[in-house]
Parts: structure tokens; C-alpha cells; sequence
């Protein structure tokens, strides 16, 4: 489930989810910083549907995924606000022994191809725009594109969500041979 | 008609309100601030064909619409930029009376729902970039991003327009069920 | 094929070459202006596989494209840095007698119109984020904006790629008649 801002890419995931069963898990990676973070986060909460089991964890996602909800399906919510606090972590000094983004998507990756259980991500798009003019800003959306190509390869479905409407790119109708030319 | 800045979704918007009727109306919602802005209204008034009545409106477009053109069809262009014109009025303390983004937005698709004839809208996708990194873009973002999904949610139709290409989000050619886990 | 950063689009655009012969070109519009970006270089090296012949040329790509290369097939990768280069040279006093962007656009698509031989292009959407702070971005996603239409009208084939997934845009499933309302 990838998209961009406030495209409806939360609620569909919901939706996804709540197809899946009655007991959901919904694990929250979003880290508050300042007010507006915080005002995010409430307006997220208040959102989302009753009945939710809620987990915050902003870095160690890979293990609470691993170890698995008792076949209860997840929702995480989000990978990109996950890769920002994993990539902000790696640059902080008073935080030892993170591991680089590039291991931390490793990691979540190996993970996610033996996960248990129904498991919808959301994700933003960010590489659509002009190239930002900070570095930490380009090897962000470095990371984000490469994580979303290898997380898309594992998934079983992917959708695009623009004006709150899911596009399905996988699986998707071959309407042409996809690497053959023209 | 969604798209990117210089997608060809004027274009195509154009020509759906052409197919229509023979008799058109242009709503231009576009503010001349600058130079810049005013090369920008020129070049378009200069792609724009004969045949259109052009009114320009930077703010007031629900009453224009609520009353209607005796059924001749509606262009308007665009939903970005006159939310930008409303979000900056309501900031501006020498235009008082304006109302909140919020207000407007609901005022505009409380009319969009009863809305008479033909009417294409055209707006700018601008959620697809790394964050903003000032507030107000950010606010911008998400005003956009919300009223897309509702604006999305009343329309028959629903392009996004890419490298000039169409692309029908709604309606949409089922090819997975869309809120069912995978 | 168009995409966004880290999209998967050069190595989608490669499959499709490869696909179309066993000798082919690799047409390289990078242009290494720090120690960033000729990481960035390395490392599309590094992913290039091996049996390609590879032309570096940051600005005269149109003559190159004329020429052909002997019916073999020819991947130029990519648009929006080629159109990154012409547009700051016209702007440096030091290169006298380099083409406007807009000259240079209209001579490559004036090339491509009449280009012989298999060839796959990769760009860069950039028209996706919000409006940029500075007029030269500005600039460029307009130019890159309207360079995409043209070529995207001259292709036999346009695909999106997003999170790796090619969209194929053109040609397409038509689900609704794209030039009718509603």
C-alpha cells in the first residue's frame, strides 16, 4: 500500500486489514518530535477504528514481526516514518549501537520474506518530486526507493493509492509483455 | 483530471468538457502575483481554443457552481490553485471574513455534491515528494491531499495524467478485489 | 519509462533492451560534478550487466541518436539529467553557442521522430511534489514536464515504474473512452 500524502493510504490499508480478521494488530511507527507530530499522531489515533490492538515501536519492527501476532493480521503504519527514525538514529551519537539504515532494511527485509501471517504496509512515495537539495533528504529517498522495490518484490499485492483510490500494480493485468521491447 | 505540473492535464481535461458541448465555460482560479504567474496565465489562455467563456474567480468558485451555466459545460482550473488562494487569504490579515481552508473545502463539496451538468476539475498531485520542509507546504500538502480523496470520492471519473497519458483510477477495471486481504 | 528515484526504471529499461538484441548501447547522460554524484555513476556501473558498449555524452545526444548504432539496440539513460545539463550550460557564460533547453528539446524530438532502431528511454517524473521554492526548479520540472509529453507522444510503448512495478501507460486497456465525458 504506497502513496503519497494524505492519498487515503492509511484507510485502505485499514480496510485490507480488517478483511483479514476481527483481531488486528496495528503497529505504529511514528515517533513524536513537536506539537505538529504529536497533533499527526492524534488525528491518526482518532482515525482508526476500534478494536485495534495498537503497538508503538519506532526502530525494532523486524523482531515484533518475526515473532508474529498468533496469526492475528498486522498493520504497520509506516515504513518511510520507520526508515526516517532508523536513518536519524544512525546519525545520533548519543544513540550507540544502531545499525546503519542499509542493515536495518536488511534485516526487516529477511524478515518479511519468512513473516507469518496477513501483514498490509503503508508506505509514502517520495521520489516524484525535484531532487531535494539536501543530502540527508536524496539519500532518504535513495533508501525509500530501494526499500518499496524489495519490499514490493516479496509482497504478494501492491497497491498505489492517489485521491484515496488503490491502483493495483501487483498482481496487474498484462495489457503488454512487461520486459520485452516495445 | 489529477496530475503532475505539466502533465497535459489541462489538455485532456479540455478535451473532455469539448466532448460535452459545443457552448464551454473556463472557470480560472489562477492569481497573477508576479511575472512569473502572469507568463504562466498567458501561455495558457494561449493554448486555450476558441469557443470558451472565461471567467476567472480566484476564491468564490462554490456559488458559481451551485448556480450553474444553463447546462454548458464547466472546466475548471485548478483545485490546487485555488486552494492556495484560500490558504493564503485566510493567513492575510487585510482580507477579513475570509473563511478557514477547512470551511472552504467543505463549502466547495457540499456543492460539488448537488452540483448541475458537466463538470471537469483539474488539480495537481503534490503529495508524491519528500516532506516539506516548512509548515505551511506541509499544511498545503495535506489540504490537498484530503480534498483529492473526497473530491475523488464524489466524481464519476477520476484520471491521473501522466507524460500526457491518462490513466483511469475510477472507474476502474477490477483486477483484484480492493479491500480484501491480499 | 518513467518513474521516480529509485524507481526500478533503469533496470526495467535494461530487461527491455535487452530483450530487443544481444550487442547492445548504453547511451550515459550523467555528468560527474561531485564526489555524490559520481558515487551515484559508480554504482549504476556496478548494476549495468557486462556486453554493453557504453557512450558517455552529457549534451549531444540527438546527433548520436541520428547516427544510430548499427540496428543495434540503444538505451539512453536519462532524459532529466540530459535536460539538467542543457539547461545549466545555456546558463553559463563559459559555453558559448549551447542551444536553449527549449532548442534543444525541440531538436531531439525532431530526432526521435525519425530515430532508427530500437530505443528505450529512462526519465525521471519530477512534477509530482510540491511547487519548488526557487524559479530554476521551477523551470525544469516545466521543461522536463513538456519534454515527457512529447516524447510520451512519439513512443510506441510508456510505461510508470513505481516500487519496481512497470505501469504500462501506453499502450493501454481502454476502460473508460478517454476523451468523453464523463
Amino acid at each position: 500500500m504506497i502513496g503519497g500524502a494524505r492519498s487515503g493510504k492509511s484507510r485502505h490499508a485499514e480496510a485490507l486489514v480488517r478483511s483479514a480478521g476481527r483481531e488486528r494488530v496495528y503497529l505504529a511507527t511514528a515517533q513524536v518530535w513537536d506539537e505538529e507530530m504529536a497533533e499527526r499522531v492524534r488525528l491518526h489515533r482518532a482515525d482508526r477504528p476500534q478494536g485495534w490492538q495498537t503497538i508503538e515501536e519506532p526502530y525494532a519492527i523486524a523482531p515484533l514481526l518475526a515473532r508474529g501476532f498468533d496469526g492475528k493480521p498486522v498493520l504497520l503504519d509506516c515504513l518511510t516514518l520507520w526508515l526516517t527514525n532508523v536513518l536519524l538514529a544512525s546519525d545520533d551519537p548519543s544513540l550507540s549501537g544502531m545499525p546503519s539504515p542499509e542493515q536495518a532494511c536488511e534485516t526487516l527485509l529477511a524478515t518479511l520474506a519468512t513473516c507469518p501471517g496477513p501483514l498490509v504496509l503503508v508506505s509514502n512515495e517520495v521520489g516524484l518530486g525535484i531532487v531535494p537539495d539536501n543530502a540527508l533528504s536524496r539519500r532518504f529517498r535513495d533508501l525509500a526507493g530501494r526499500l518499496h522495490q524489495n519490499v514490493a518484490a516479496l509482497a504478494d499485492r501492491v497497491d498505489l493509492v492517489t485521491a484515496g483510490i488503490p491502483l493495483s500494480l501487483k498482481p496487474q493485468l498484462a495489457l503488454a509483455p512487461v520486459a520485452e521491447y516495445p
